[in-house]
């Protein structure tokens, strides 16, 4: 199957890859930066493009992982075709491409992907969405090349999905850096903390997170939680740490009635 | 060496049973309630008491793994003795002994625990503290046989260390927690974030997590971030979402600079 990467970023390189070992024939990458391009289509064995309309029309997919913002304008920009059309986005509905194409898709894998780190593929959640029956077997299949958790889900609800992502990772992960700032200011190394934040991941593997949760803001104990606001000189920092505090504790008490 | 818990939570349980099972000699295991004494005391094999008067004199160590807001209250009560008294609490500076004993010091494990849950403690840091550099040394000897990461740390930075793990761990779960309730939702179970928790957490041990952050917060795509605001009902998690994602832009911005 001939494959066009619309796209060359963190989600766009992993899959090109793991498609291309998956004997994909990756034929072109198209990005707005001829480096994001080269470096993508080397190792996938494609045709580096930066020209919309260089794009070719005889492929059996277009995967287009791009941002949000300018998705429908480039989709807008390709030559029409009978190719299949895929987004890899979760929070633009399916019918972005319902003006441009018969025949379109969704495949949105629920991970957080870097250039530089390896992923299990395998373990990936993917939620996928098609124009029709037919097309949702087609990508089906795809999707279970490259995964072993494969569901369907609609437009309306994989919305709901990036969201839980935004709290699930990138807002854990700015707890992380506030984490980082804190130790920074105690002359500590941020290693020291990989222990407890691993801990309190595979927590939750095993027990729910409301029954997961401890600390000071559970009990909502004013003691230690003033004591930790003198200690930290940003306001909203400080407002932060109130504000997830009094949710802590709000779910604690709806918990216990 | 004969040791004495005051306290029989989480902390308390999962020490008492470590230091139990490297031969120390678990006398006492004091607690308010007597079915938590009993349960913790039954597994060290050691006598359950509710009176703290009843607190042996002749122990060589005493450990406090109590609530912050009674710990003074608590040691005031003991008995005057020659043991060496030593507390567990990230918050509470070690002085808080001075009034009762000459021979104190602090051992503060930094990882979360649940009395459910397994952990190893080698790989736990532990930052000790003591009276003068006598007891510091048999603190180190101790937390040695438990640890492979000790290291001595000052009340005035500790009270830093437990704030970082309100950030890391205790706000990090209250993510997941948020996280699962928008999941319901979508009538997706909580299972599936679970790849995406475990990579998150992965991350940061190889990429420092200001350069590990990802999500619309990063470049502040309000497009995103106007259809997620949409989606939370509650006003308080409308507000975290904000505060949060205006913290994570504000630091992609110091990063450039």
């Amino acid at each position: 199957m001939k494959v066009v990467f619309i796209g060359a970023g963190n989600v766009a390189t992993h899959l090109a890859i793991q498609l291309y070992e998956y004997r994909f024939d990756i034929v072109q990458v198209y990005s707005r930066t001829c480096e994001s391009a080269e470096t993508l289509a080397r190792q996938v064995g494609a045709t580096a493009i930066t020209d919309i309309s260089a794009i070719q029309t005889d492929a059996d997919i277009y995967i287009f992982s791009v941002k949000d913002s300018v998705l429908a304008n480039i989709a807008s920009q390709l030559l029409p075709n009978s190719g299949f059309w895929v987004h890899t986005a979760g929070s633009m509905p399916i019918d972005v491409f319902t003006p441009f194409t018969a025949r379109y898709g969704v495949l949105y894998p629920f991970q957080t992907f870097s250039k530089v780190r390896h992923v299990d593929w395998k373990t990936i959640p993917i939620f996928i969405e098609a124009s029709d029956s037919k097309e949702l077997n087609l990508l089906n299949t795809i999707a279970n090349k490259l995964s072993d958790v494969v569901l369907p889900l609609s437009s309306d609800k994989r919305k709901y999905l990036h969201l839980t992502g935004v709290f699930a990772c990138n807002f854990v992960n700015h707890m992380y850096t506030l984490s980082s700032e804190i130790l920074e200011k105690a002359g500590l190394p941020f290693d020291i903390a990989l222990p407890l934040i691993d801990e309190t991941a595979a927590k939750v593997h095993s027990i729910v997170p409301l029954d997961a949760q401890t600390g000071p803001a559970v009990r909502f104990d004013n003691n230690v939680m003033d004591k930790h606001l003198k200690l930290i000189n940003d306001d909203r920092t400080k407002e932060i740490y109130r504000l997830i505090s009094e949710s802590i504790h709000q779910k604690a008490i709806q918990k216990k009635q």
